[in-house]
């Protein structure tokens, strides 16, 4: 970290931020320049972060600059290659598209069933689909639970789709792991801390929203709560976040895409129902995400919008969807990727060692 | 809730509409302006907000406008009286100011306590001190949890100080309530709704921090959540949103201030530490928001600041958090009110029936 | 317009409006729901703008909900049809896509010359390059000004490129539009309304950038002070939105693509250099801006952006650019379009009617 | 400047970075990190602006940390003593606040100066009124242009009360300070870059007001700009930045205000009125301002705000506006302040001598 005096600070406060530089166990380098002294901290580390507010009140200190990533397991310098693991049948991370895509709500067992046939028939490599759902009103509808949980698995023995679903608390990640192949955390849990712990303790994938204000480097150390935890397969998803903009439910940050990919190893997708709010505007959204260099989609999709018990308003309809597989096949292609497929080797999965930071 | 028709919708969409609204047992009002037909939907009440997605997908359907407000018991006009209930010896939501200081974090025993002294006798109504801390990094200071809420236990029997703590998480609820005599829930965890579902089964004092991105209908939103529970003591807390500004932590939404006490009834109160994130700024805004028309204030005091684990930069040292209680007192003067004094009588207790909605 | 009444407004205050209503000329319909009155004001068009503020002050009333949209000339339903005009050799707002490339700022003769041949080479269709330039320090290149206009009128000579600039202030716009063949309106003089003004009476095109606060609502307001004062040839432009996010310059609103193309007539084009600030990410956005359905792209390209005056940063060098063009045109492909190709039938181009709204 | 290397960064890129530096007659220090280098730039000045992009795109470079501010004639560090002038009769940014008020338009002589004369009677400083109105719609009321600067100027003669309106375009400037006392720079035009050209020429103290979603940095390179033309009586004004929060018409950002006063000597005012957008708030947040150490405030008041043909939601009536004076009293001697009374002496004017920045 660096340690910016102000102008007018006294050479005794310069001798004793290095003092206590010296005294934390770190070594101490001076930049005297024309305005202002500028004195560095070495040997920080991950440690540099709890240091910081060592020095921030000292007299004569202006202002701290940190100099390293505050993440470590999470980033690209750890792991220059990227993080491919298998979905059931298919890689994530890999050269392929992976679509997931399914009703907001699990309704009922012939609603979910229904859904999750016409997905797969369009080309969804995976099933999403609510069995607890975190609404913003205490009256509305809170999902089925269990029950929804028992629908998801057996629509996945009927139709060989795994399975995406979202977990609430701590205390319900093994019976959500028990069912689920992949435990979602939402945008509004991103920084519920003792969820992250509970999931990173977990064998099972996580696929973890943006928070609907995080920053990209809260969403990096949102992962890295997960990581250091032991689970190595996170999958990044960027689902919009809150603007002044209104005519959208969320602002899309496509920008976010290349950002991750340039920072992290770890998957990164795009939900464009939430990022839009308005199904009129999926696909060209689902198109952009593709473009920018995304490794998959995660989509609402309704057979009967109108009926929607949730989110009604941004899920496409089972035809419109199939539309979008085939735009989104025609834009992969277009830059040299293509849609995923079903893998027989195992040799494309690369997770890094589970060598833990000191 | 009303129904905005397209302009080019034709007569047969809106037929469609008024059966549906029929179907699910509301009245229709049509009414036929020069450019389109705008349909409400009438008697309506809570159930609206789930009868939205019914019409919006609507075939001719251009927008949807919601009418009543999406939460009811936290509202003004549910009780046009201010809610006002006893904070150990004081009152909070009255005439009088209250205030509630202590440190980020317990760090320990002798830091907490001569920390709990030096606010008391500055004129602080309660101490706040956090047992459990979230924290962006995995490698932060995390709180040190039970042994902390046993020192906070510890400095209230000896101070007679009333402790705010903050839970994290549903199932530690009952352990917290055990120890605490305010249930924090911090601002990341406001759309927390297992948590907020567990803390409105307690029986203690909820405060409430706006989430960093939450918008006060939002705040109001996740109060409805306790409230509807079964607990009407929330305090709610403005504590700074997130905006493009990045000379201070957080933005102070002072609006938001007049803005809660006429929308609802519950007390409103502020936290200028995380709203600013700097000592220096901190008295000036806790001056504003009284003169805005807050009933309290939370703080964080240290009398250490550059040797604490969190929050080092935003803490007061107790020299100048006296300051600031003698400043907040010449302001509630100024204006009619007071520092809060402890209550004998029981006649100031004002909590709206326990009525339900139905 | 709708006037939602309070839920205790009193009979006479609902007869005070309606009465209102009256002596503006307009008709008032009343509907009685089982909370509160709403009252349809029918009559309004354009004129409602004006009228909101009579009424949000009368006794009984809660809100105003606006039914009409405030721009005219640039809304899609005055012109179901999309505006198609020529950039010298080719169209706009057609088929294909437009790619307009060049400095930011013209800094001598041979940069532009050298930069204009390279851009030209690598398939782009018009030249950029700022003569006046906004800077937000006093101290920082303002632009070399007259004598930049005559460089780049004397590139387009060379190289037959036409050219897009920026002009600052109504005074300049007869100057600028001697010269170029386009003019930009920056994002920080989006609501410059003077300036719009003396736009709309110029008889060049008009590329006008989004401000960087401003919705997409407020963009297609200023693109109607341009078009009310005559000049339909406005190019609408995307360049990023300020938000909480850090990690790139500003956040491409790529929603705003799709939006934009369903809300209005006008032509849509993208800037990645200003929207990410990052040259490393100006490929990716632009994918992604084509994919969502833009109509073009104005794109910074220096070949020695070490050395440029301004954005060095987010300037691409020509043969990245040119690796940009082959990308682009493999997305157009991909979703039925194509890069834009000079024209010789003028049957292409579709404006508007000049009909003015009454 | 500060210029972070990566941590990959080869010796030679390094050396490249120490021979640029040298290049362009600077200083270079080399610091060692465990990580990575990090070079300080040394003896840059306000010229550091111009070189921050010469070194971003060279090889091994990760960031470049600017240290000095970018604004010197605005800094506190330029002249530790608050700047304080004479508005006609009384001075601003000394111990005295400052109101001024008046109609958001100036609509006609008689509305005029029956307001000006009530907020005479109620003890403002000042008169505001705006002849030019810059109006999101072409279709809205644009203002009565220089009809209304004669009406200002005549109540003024009446009332003895300094006016205060709004310049929209460089070349209204000699008019608009022929008439006026103080030139308004409204926050659309903050950073109209010739605009603040021309009001830093003119001899008029200007009111500048913050842009909707300018950083307080931006806000002060816009004073910059007038400063350094000459000028130095800039008053700052706080009108509410653009958030996601929608139950306010802004977002006042109370933070401002002290950090203002700690960054820049000049005087700082809020307009409530803007800032909040309903008349309901104004005096709250009003009381708000001088408590975190405003030295004056701006406020919309209308006789007939029902009629008023702009803002009239937000603007107070006279007799509420006799409150506000009445309680900001109160709270201005709450802090050791009082309202400003007319000076006799000239001693207490004082503004930081006009030596330029070399």
């Amino acid at each position: 970290m660096l340690i910016i005096m102000k102008t007018d600070a006294k050479p005794e406060e310069v001798d004793q931020v290095i003092d206590r530089i010296a005294s934390v166990g770190l070594g101490a380098h001076l930049s005297q320049g024309e305005e202002r002294v500028v004195i560095g901290a070495i040997g920080e580390g991950k440690v540099a972060l709890q240091y910081q507010d060592l020095f921030i009140r000292m007299p004569g200190v202006d202002r701290i600059v940190p100099i390293s990533r505050p993440y470590k397991l999470a980033s690209r310098e750890f792991s220059p290659q990227d993080t491919v693991f298998p979905l059931d049948g298919v890689s994530i991370g890999g050269q392929g598209i992976v679509i997931i895509a399914g009703p907001c709500s699990v309704e009922s067992r012939n609603q979910t069933l229904e859904i999750a046939q016409a997905v797969k028939e369009a080309g969804a490599h995976a099933l999403r689909g609510g069995a607890y759902k975190p609404r913003t009103s205490p009256y509305s509808f809170q999902g089925l639970g269990e029950v929804a949980l028992e629908v998801l698995a057996e629509v996945r023995e009927i139709t060989g789709l795994p399975v995406v679903t979202e977990v609430m608390a701590p205390e319900q990640v093994p019976l959500v792991a028990h069912y689920a192949d992949v435990l979602q955390i939402g945008a509004r849990n991103m920084q519920n801390f003792t969820l992250l712990h509970a999931a990173g303790e977990s064998q099972k994938p996580v696929l973890l929203k943006r928070g609907i204000s995080a920053t990209i480097e809260e969403l990096l150390m949102a992962a890295e709560y997960i990581l250091s935890h032991g689970n190595r397969r996170v999958i990044l998803c960027e689902r919009g976040i809150r603007t002044f903009e209104t005519s959208t439910r969320n602002t899309t940050d496509i920008n976010a895409i290349p950002v991750l990919k340039s920072l992290s190893h770890l998957p990164v997708i795009l939900d464009p129902s939430h990022s839009t709010g308005h199904w009129q505007y999926v696909t060209a959204i689902a198109r952009a995400a593709i473009a920018a260099g995304a490794d998959g989609l995660i989509v609402e999709v309704h057979h009967n919008p109108e009926q929607a018990l949730s989110d009604g308003a941004q899920s496409l309809k089972p035809e419109r969807f199939a539309e979008l597989v085939a735009q989104i096949k025609a834009i992969a292609q277009a830059i040299g990727r293509d849609l995923a497929t079903p893998q027989t080797s195992a040799t494309q999965i690369q997770i890094p060692l589970s060598q833990r930071v000191e």
